[in-house]
This record gives C-alpha cells, structure tokens and sequence, in this order.
C-alpha cells in the first residue's frame, strides 16, 4: 500500500527501505532534501491518495507535535497519522483527539530494533482503534520481525507507546542487573576470567539473553571497558516509566534504581554527598549547642 | 572416564542420566538406598579407581560440609572432590585447604541448567587449579550444552560457585525488572493485551530472553497469574551476592531491591510500615512535648 | 490585622484560634455553618476591607482550584490570596498568573505542625513576591513558633510548597529510616529491650529528633505495636518529590524508597512478586523450547 | 570507683576526663607515653584492685582483639573486660566465651556522643549479664548525659553493639535523607533561599533534630557546600547493618541506599555505568547475530 513516511533519520530510513523492499509505496519526507522525497508536508499530502497514511518517525516532543499540528491542518477526513516515534503516551489522547474533531484516525506505535531493524524487523506495539490499525495492517507486517511475535495491538490510543515505555523501563533494570554483576565480579579478585565468565552464560543458563549476546560482543572488543567512562544518558521512557509507577501507586525498586544509577553517572560530584560529608565534618567538629 | 556422584535427586540424579548416556561411568550413592548404586560412601571409595573424582552433589551447608569430611577421611592423595552445589564461595577455600592437606584435589562448579539440563546441558562455571580442571574435561565436555559457549574455568578455587552467585544476583534483578513492568503495566488501564504485549516482545526487542520465554509460557498459562501468590523465596545466592558487595563496597542497588522484595512478599505485614503508621498516628494525636 | 480564613477543618480552625489569640481580626468560612462566621465566600469577602487578605485552607486539588477560581471573581486589584493547603508547586504558578491577570496578588504557604501548630506555632514556608508577603508578616508573626526559626520567605511563587513538598520527602526517609532500624532490632534475639533502646537514644545521639520522641511514645503505649496494621497512606507531597527529582534528573534512593514501601504496604498481595513466582515455578517445571 | 581504660584518644581520652571530673579512680593507658598513666598493660592490670573493671576504647578489629586476648592473660576471675570500640555485635560472643573460660566477665557498649560528649555525656547502649552490667553502674551514670536517657542496658552480650550498629545504620538513612532533600532544592529553581530553608525548619516541623541542627550550622559556614567534596566513607557499622539485615530476611532499602550512595561517592567512575554505556553503544552500533 501506499504511505507517507516523515523523518528519514537512522530510524525513519531504514523502515522506509525495509518497507520498499516489501512492495510497498513509500513517499518520504525530510527537512534534509537529498534525503526527502518531496519538498514540503503539503506536497507529501498531495501526493498521497486518500484515504491517506502517514507515519511520523521524527523526535518525540516538540518536533512530533508540530509534525501532527501541520499534517491535522493539511489531511482529511478518513485519513490516518501514526505516530513512530517515542512520544510520552500522555501525548497521544490529546493528539487523537485535536485529529478526531476533523475526522482523522491516530495511532501510536513503539517500534524496537534499532541498527538491526532493517534487515529482521522491527517488534512494534500498537496502540488505537481497531478500524485504523486494521488498515494498517499491511505496513505492520512488512516492518515486523517473521514469526509469529515482534507484533501487538496492545489496546486503545496510548497503549503502543505505554507498551514501549515499559519495555524500555524492563530494558533499563537488566541492563543495570548484567552491569552490577560485573562491577561486583571485577572488584573481586575470585573470578580472573571475566569476559570468559559473560561467554559461558551464553548457553544453558537462566540470564541468556539478547543483552548478554551485546555484552559478550563488547567485552570481546574491550575486555576490561576501559575506553569506556561510566557516563550514561537516559532517555524519556525510563523517566516517564518512573513518574507512571508513581501515578499509579507500583513500587518500581529495581527500575528506578537503575534510572537514578544513569543519573548519578552524569555528576561530576554528588551534591547530596557533599552534604553527608558536611555532617561527617560537623560531627567531628566543635562544639553545637542542642 | 569413571565418576563418583553423591546426591542423585532431581539435579544429581539427571546429571547422573547425562554422563552415563555421554558414555561415563557413573557410580552414585543416595541416602535413599533405592536409586543409590553403593550402600555406604566407604564402598563408593573402593568401587572407585584411584585416582578417583568424586562429585558431590548435596545441599549447600551442613549436608556438603558433612559429606566432604566424610570423603576427606575416605579418599587418598591424587584424588579430587568436585563441589557441583551451590555453596558459598567461602567455604570453598576452607574445603580446599582441609583436603589439601592430604593431597586431595578440590573444584568447584556453580551448575546452571535446571529441569532442561539433561537434554540441554548444564551451564558449568568451573573453580580450582589447572591440574585438576583439566583431568575433569571429559566429565565437563559431557554435562555442558552444546557449542562452544557454556563452560568456563573462571578461575581458583572458589571462582566456580562466586560465577554461579552473580550469574543469581543478575537473575534476581533481570526477573525483578519484568515483574515491575508487568505490576505497571496490570495497573495501568493503558494497555489491554498484556500477555500478547510480553509475547510481541520476543521478537525484535532488546529484551528478548530466556526469561521472557518462560513469562510468556506463563502467561499463556494464567494470563492473570492469579492462581499465585506473590511469594518468592530466596536462596543463598542472592544475599551472598548483596553480602559479598558490601564486602568489597560495591553498589547492587538493582540487585538488592530484587532481594529485599522478596524478603517483604514473605511478611504478612511489614513491622517497618507498622512503625510508619504508628508515626502517623502520634502526627494525628495528641500533643507531645518536644 | 484583618483576615479571611476558609476551611475551619482541624488545621484551619486551630490558625484561626492561634491567630486570633494574637489579637488579629479573622473573618472564617467553612462548608460547615455551624464553624463557620459567614454564610457564604461572597459574605466573607464584603466583611473584608480592601485591601483584604484571604487565606485559603482546604485540601489540595479540585477544592482548592474551585475556591480560588471563586475568589478570582469576588476580589480586587491589591487584594491578595494566600494558599496555605498541601498543593502541588506547579498549581501555585499558574494560580498566581490567573489571579494577577486581575491585579491580584499570590502567595503559598507551607504549613507544617499539625495539632501541636496551636500551641507551639506552625512552621511556615512562603513563596511568592515580596511586596504581598511583606504586607503578610505580621499574620507569620502570629502563627509561627517563637524565635528566630519556624518561618522562611523560600522564594517566588510556588518556593513555599515546594519547600514544604522536599521537607515532606525528607519526613519520609527519616521515617522509614527508623522503621527499618527497628524491624531488625525486632528480628534479631541480640536487643531484649527494644523500647527502652529507642528511649535511649533521645539523649546525647547523633539520632535524636522530635520524631524519635514520638516513637518512644508509640512504644510506651504499645511496645511491640502489636496492635497497628503495617499500613501506611501516602500523601501527594512523597508523590511529587520523587516526580520532581525525576524531572531534574535528581538520584532520590532513600526517599523514593520509603515512598514506595507504603505503596507496598497497600497491596494485600504483590503482582510483582506473583511473576517472580510465576518464574520460579517455570524453572522447577517442565521443559520449554528456547 | 576505679576503672582502668586503654586508648586514651580523641574519645577514650574525653571519656578518662569525664570521669575524674565524677570522682572516679582512672588509670589510662595508651601507646602514646606520653597521655599514659603506666608503661604497660601489665602495669595497668597490677595497679588495679581486684576485682578490677578494664575499659577497652581501642579502634575495633585487630587492635581490639589483641588487646582483649592480652588483658584475658593478665586478669583473674572475677576482672570484668568492657569493649566501648565500635566491635561487630559478632565479636562479642567469642570475646565473652573466651574470657568466661577464665571467670572474667565482659561486657560491650556502644558509645555514642562525638566531641561534645565530654561536656553532654555519652549515649551508652549496653550489653551483658546483669551482674557484671550492675557493678559498673557507677561509671555509666557518670558518662551519660544527665536525666533519664542516654543509656540502655539494651540484653545480653552484644546487644551494646548491636544497639549501637542499628543507631548508626538509621543514622546513614536520616543523614541520606537531608542530603536527597537538599540536593533536589538545589537542583531547582524554585526556592532561592536554601539555606534560609533549612534554618526555618528547625522550629515547628516534623523534621527538626539535631542532625539539622548540624545542617544549618554547616550551610551557614559554606552556604552552598562548596569546599566539600561529595565524598563520603563509611564505617563498619553501616556495612554490618545490611549484612544483618539480609541474615534475618529483613528488607532494608532506605538504608541500604544510603550506604550504597557512600560506596559511589568514592567511585571515580562507576564500573556498572561502563557496561550500560558498552550497551548503549552496541544497540547503535554494527549488526550482531541473535
């Protein structure tokens, strides 16, 4: 079928080139023109026939949401947005109902895969009405992974980015789970063959994982990560996973220990520490009156 | 070649299945004389050809200590004792010296593999000096998985069971992580198809695992999981591995939440929040002087 | 000074006995007639003489909104409104730009002291401009303790509940800290008089504090507080702490863990822990593909 | 009375003071000839008259245990042995047995008071039999502070310790509490007065104890902490407050966090966010075979 695709970054490319390797018609957009495929939305617009698709595949936040102000102004009614990219599920109701009052459908998609998606697929968690994420249905096949996982209509509007947010908090404690353990493993001096230790778990063990594939790989390349700081960025899920927990009232231990690990990595120094070193220096200090 | 092996339950006595069927001669002993091939440790010793491997395979504690002493008595220099239960990487050292002294070998293995191993393999993690590792190759060859990953000598004696302890710590967190993310996503009214949401997740994800293989084989069974009670025991390995990091001033806060967790699903109520809730009232009461 | 006071409840009734004891001229309104010196917002703001001052005292969220939406169209330019409940610091700022639009000025207050305020004075935290809460200060005066603490102008609009949202957080730490402290003293054999332990400490401790005090008198009344459920609410002020330290990126482990051990304390049984369940039970099982 | 006391430091030389002010009999020793009122232990021991009390204030671990094992030699039946140090509750059995073996009695206390005990007294929790904790009452009433607190007489051998080990551990949960809070106002822009903040919460809050005193004393000096480092040791104490914790199954998050944040303040680079970052680079990274 036929669908527009705005965003041709890492993410945005691949997916439309995995699209057209499937027979599909895809017409691109990008505010970089050798990539794009036209030169404006508008022009995208028109060259789509209604009932159009269009899927946004651009940065969550501002750009998404000026993304779907224009095309809710340049679409009509029948038409249907989807939205790739990694919006804050508290976005979409509000963006499924601006589009709504002119007739137009929205859905949300998480979409995994990174680097490798283009060649075996892309796991996408979709969220909307069941009328337009049928429609869909032709694009999800081809972006998803054979077999018969790596796809869910996880419920209504909301539910495809809830479900990636919470994938992301999951992906956040193992990460933080496999990074312990080395941490723990390296300050001892019990085990000496380390990478040797991450390489047997591969088989046979309950950790084997798609992670622990990663972390054999890196430590093969390095094996003591010693190229590496112990800087990690986060991104918006871990936290809106975080902040979600706590609307609802679920203790996240585990998640929330790893997402507060990933802040402290970025301070130079802790500043709540200096104020336990403040009463450490008080306690052996002068005289206070109590 | 030929092995003793004490403890032939459901670990023991699998194990047992696989050397014998790798084509090893396996003399076992039980305390429960109906699947034991000898009536006494004694005539386990004198079936056995010098030097002989002896393989023990019993509760971690009281139970392997025993039997180890036991064996001390029993065996001859050249001979060696294969500590296969999950036992504290400490004892390890002491087992080691006591048999030393008589010229006894000692290695020990943290064994992964569960209910699957006899057909999969087991997952060995292997401690103790070259000599005796490399003598014990062929029973090794025979237990672990096929391929090349799932063994590894990771280093002396005790580096076999500290392996298998972290391999725990991160098996604590990584099962900790998922069930925070399904406790979210269950509370949350966002997404519908939660056990089609942990199935999409097999394919494509960066958090596909064995693990996630087993959660959705569980969910599938009880979609709700409400035939169970939020009830986990924990086995040694987890508070060795919380204790060890503290030991060597390590941060595991993933890996203790895990644990502590399980400590509270095992309370009836939580004399902690009882204290809470006592503050609560003395706020709500009556005046106090300060 | 002449004042508005609304919500005469178990707070604001004690400010206004506080007050008035301090000779300053409080025109009340509550829901409840029978507490209440007017018989409707409209009354209370026609007793007032320009420029009045009002006072708002009544639970957080939808009560607050609609009473401050209702005074926006009673008041005048130079009157000013003073929110003294448990409200969110990101309300105040837009309260604040609602109610000047109108010339009406804002100010929030944190109030802590519970039953004790009365007679010991309530502590107080104020944001907004300094003109309004200058014109204010000889109310502070009347509430706060004696002495040169107890009283703070923290900031702009919204510091006063955000001080009082982090003291609030930090009342939670140090609670739990107290309650963990005493749960192993409780379950260890080595302290035989647990009561008497915590007495102890309220003199010449690093750990002496008023809500040490209020525990020894928790277990004088009940020494094992046998006879309160490990139960314990959360207000929203442990909520947005840990919200807002996720906004700024802000590691928070101890506070984020005693809020989330309340929000343990609420569940009969943990869904997280039936999945832990749920995988050991996997384990044990029958074979399963991987 | 008469009471002998080795180490005659920061504290041991406080308390030595302290006591003759009381009118007690002190004879001290210490490595240093110079605060020392005889040569050797020997010296010591002989111009005691039996049956003699030895106070032991010497750092915990080795020295300590030398020190006990060299006064079991010197002493008779009858002698009493108190370790004031900050000895693991453990130690304490074995300290007791072996002096009984010789009709030497022993007794631990954990000492609580800094610099300013000198002049406040010394919070004493107290482990022992009750014959031998009775004859030393005369020593404790004038260490402690004055009034009914400040002293506990909290069970039998280590419970001193063990009370002391608990009040330390809530400590580091209190100290990590404050820290979070400030660290989070600091990180806003909200309140602009932080300092001023912390002083107003010394009156009429929940939170006031001596802990903030201390707080508003260090932040009046530095008012932003800015000559600290955010680098915090940690003593045994903290470290054998979780290990006992998760010996009894009793979850401890709060704390656990607080020590866990200690171990960080001293990493200059997290080893745990090494890995999280090799993995962040492997998802974006070149292909990998699942």
């Amino acid at each position: 079928m036929q669908i527009g695709l705005i965003g041709l970054g890492k993410m945005g490319g691949n997916m439309a080139e995995r699209l057209r390797r499937a027979g599909h018609d895809v017409v691109g957009y990008d505010r970089d023109p050798a990539k794009s495929d036209v030169g404006t939305l508008k022009e995208l617009v028109e060259r789509l026939e209604a009932p159009r698709a269009v899927w946004v595949m651009v940065p969550a936040g501002g750009p998404t949401q000026a993304t779907i102000e224009q095309l809710g102004a340049l679409l009509s009614a029948g038409d249907t947005v989807i939205d790739g990219g990694n919006s804050n599920y508290k976005d979409d109701q509000r963006h499924a109902a601006e589009l709504g009052t002119d007739g137009i459908g929205f859905v949300d998609v998480g979409v995994s895969g990174g680097v490798w998606g283009i060649e075996y697929g892309y796991a996408l968690m979709v969220g909307g009405e069941d009328e337009y994420v049928h429609r869909l249905m032709p694009i999800f096949e081809a972006l998803k992974p054979e077999g018969e996982d790596g796809f869910v209509h996880a419920g209504g509007v909301g539910a495809g980015h809830f479900a990636k947010m919470v994938h992301n908090g999951i992906e956040y404690g193992m990460m933080q789970s496999f990074a312990e353990g080395w941490e723990l493993l390296e300050a001892s001096d019990a085990v000496t063959d380390v990478p040797g230790t991450f390489k047997s778990w591969r088989h046979g063990t309950v950790i084997r994982s798609w992670l622990l594939d990663l972390l054999v790989r890196a430590l093969e390349e390095d094996p003591d990560l010693a190229e590496l700081k112990g800087y990690a960025e986060d991104s918006g899920e871990g936290r809106w996973t975080v902040q979600a927990a706590v609307d609802h009232a679920v203790p996240l231990p585990a998640i929330t220990a790893s997402l507060y690990a990933r802040f402290a990595s970025r301070q130079d120094d802790s500043p709540a520490m200096k104020m336990v070193a403040a009463l450490r220096n008080q306690f052996g200090g002068h005289a206070i009156t109590s």
